[in-house]
């Protein structure tokens, strides 16, 4: 059975609270979608900053509002800061988040997920191969394209949520978001969006900033989800193909107000 | 003598092919250009993957339909990776392309350039002072910019084709591409694509989905450099600057069609 | 009191310099504005070169015209490549800038920041915060925003130049460029500027760039600012918002002309 859509009112809470917030979010995540992640950041209402090296990351995730983990191109030195990181931001309480990108296929990152997912993310976001594999189970992921359908995830999503404790999104046509008790179903968006690098890795940059905001966790990561959905959803109708996508995306982040998401 | 344009129609049947066939591409490219590369690939149609971790490049490189090896912010890291996934990538048959940025002025590229070389990639795309440098004779390169013509790089190019077995790319104003035997010439474009960062590089990519396709190596890497050149000089009448460039130009290798090419 | 203006034909001045000489600014800087500051010195008419390997940096900054050091994701690697591109570039004559971003909060940059310090840059482009850090003075910098105002800073950026011998310019609503005895002041641009990321990073790299420029380096660094303040300007007319934002900024920036600036 699908969840339900989450509530228009609940998102609006939820850009309500960021706005007013700002979260500064720790971003560690690949080199591939960097500068798109910060814009989408900013336009959004959220503040990015990237630190990357291991002391500076302990350092600096404590005084975060959220950190996020992207392991799109993991390195052993990023591994390490990585984990430096997370320490560090458990034992402040700032909340993480965990891109598994890929995961499943390549042994090194797929070992470094599974030791990141005992160290309690906050919530994980993934494509639906992404969360079949991080829950045990076969998956069919080419590169970083799922193969697989959100929905046919979403009970690996809630098993995955019970055994870590984390919200967990699993992203495609349609999103489902779920604590492993309740979930919720996020639609809007287009297939052109799969036609631009970084809009997931950029989406669980939005997943950290609102997993620092109070209230529940499980209606502000659905929000996030709903945020660029909407978002992205406007830009198409926006644009003539990916590259008039991109500005087109921003500015309707940046536009984003209550009024047009309830 | 200048050589014949590729005729339209054969640009056509690689367009085809790719947008059947949609090859994932194993990206091992330069800090800078990352983000412009994979949309590049993705508003064309192929698939693109940034892994860059040796053991994960070397996993990955067989099971990825090209490789794709770009020198412009080589690291020794970045190198021995690089070097892991070509191994790979000959044992299974991926073909690779070598994009020597910058080689010639500077010594750790140009020995990992010449130790490259040697491990017979299917391509090789470069500017003339590029070509120059790599088929061992004087250029005055500028940085990545080309102070040669391409013309004038021809027989440098036809050379090192039959050095090395690959097919070489010689891109200026006007492309030439060559076997070492057999060359096509390319035109379109304009001035303004040097504005851009990451033009080349992103052509770079393409050649190497474009060297994964069924028929003539030749014909497709020389339709790489069309598709590139079309859409950069529909791309070019549509904008005001460099700004407005870049999204026309990914909305323009979005929009590519048999029709227009021919 | 408040410096004067940076009179208009010294902004032309410069230009034209800048396009007739077109510097090869040498960028060593952070993983997120890559691509973009890539963008802005093709767009304004210089050109960029990312070499990052230390032996390379080291080969490379003699060569070029101006290097830059922007210290947004160090990493101890980088860092030796850094000193070892800016002991060459000095023992060359290349004038070379640091960005000091986000230095005071964290340990391993400000270590940094404050041995390159030493090393005689050129000039300093930091937000009121940074220039406070780097100054000795109390900051309370939020990550890579800056919570001061810029002229209260101006003080702190005096005393700096007059340490240092570098040119400081202390970046805001409102610009201050000293030499630790005259100043100027440079104003226009916007609030939406601070939406985009990188636009503090890629005017460091126009700085860089105009350190190269002969004649007032005072008077280079403050038009380099004066460029990205204006052509700011025309682009938020121009936009609907951050996305659109950045092609309309890259396309004022190639469009920029001594009549309007003057």
């Amino acid at each position: 059975m699908q969840p339900d859509l989450l509530p228009g009112h609940r998102a609006v809470l939820s850009l309500q609270q960021l706005r007013n917030i700002s979260p500064l979010v720790h971003c560690m995540t690949n080199d591939v979608v960097q500068s798109f992640t910060a814009n989408v950041l900013l336009a959004i209402g959220a503040a990015p900053a990237m630190v990357i090296e291991a002391q500076e990351a302990a350092q600096f995730s404590p005084v975060a509002h959220a950190l996020l983990v992207n392991i799109g191109t993991l390195t052993a030195d990023r591994r390490d800061a990585m984990l430096a990181a997370i320490h560090a931001a458990n034992e402040s309480a700032t909340p993480w988040v965990l891109d598994p990108v890929a995961v499943g296929g390549l042994t090194f990152r797929t070992q470094f997920a599974h030791q990141a997912l005992a160290l309690k993310p906050a919530a994980i976001r993934g494509n639906a191969s992404e969360i079949l594999a991080l829950a045990g189970e076969h998956s069919g992921g080419r590169g970083v394209d799922s193969t697989d359908d959100a929905f046919s995830a979403l009970p690996a999503a809630q098993a995955l949520a019970r055994l870590t404790g984390a919200i967990v999104a699993v992203t495609g046509e349609r999103d489902y978001i779920t604590d492993g008790e309740n979930s919720w179903s996020v639609s809007g968006g287009g297939i052109l969006m799969t036609r631009v690098v970084g809009t997931g890795c950029a989406l669980s940059a939005v997943v950290a900033a609102c997993c620092s905001l109070p209230g529940s966790r499980l209606d502000n990561v659905a929000a996030a989800c709903q945020f660029m959905k909407f978002a992205g959803q406007q830009a198409i109708s926006a644009s003539c193909g990916p590259g008039s996508f991109i500005p087109a995306f921003l500015d309707a982040l940046y536009g984003l107000n209550g009024e047009a998401l309830a």
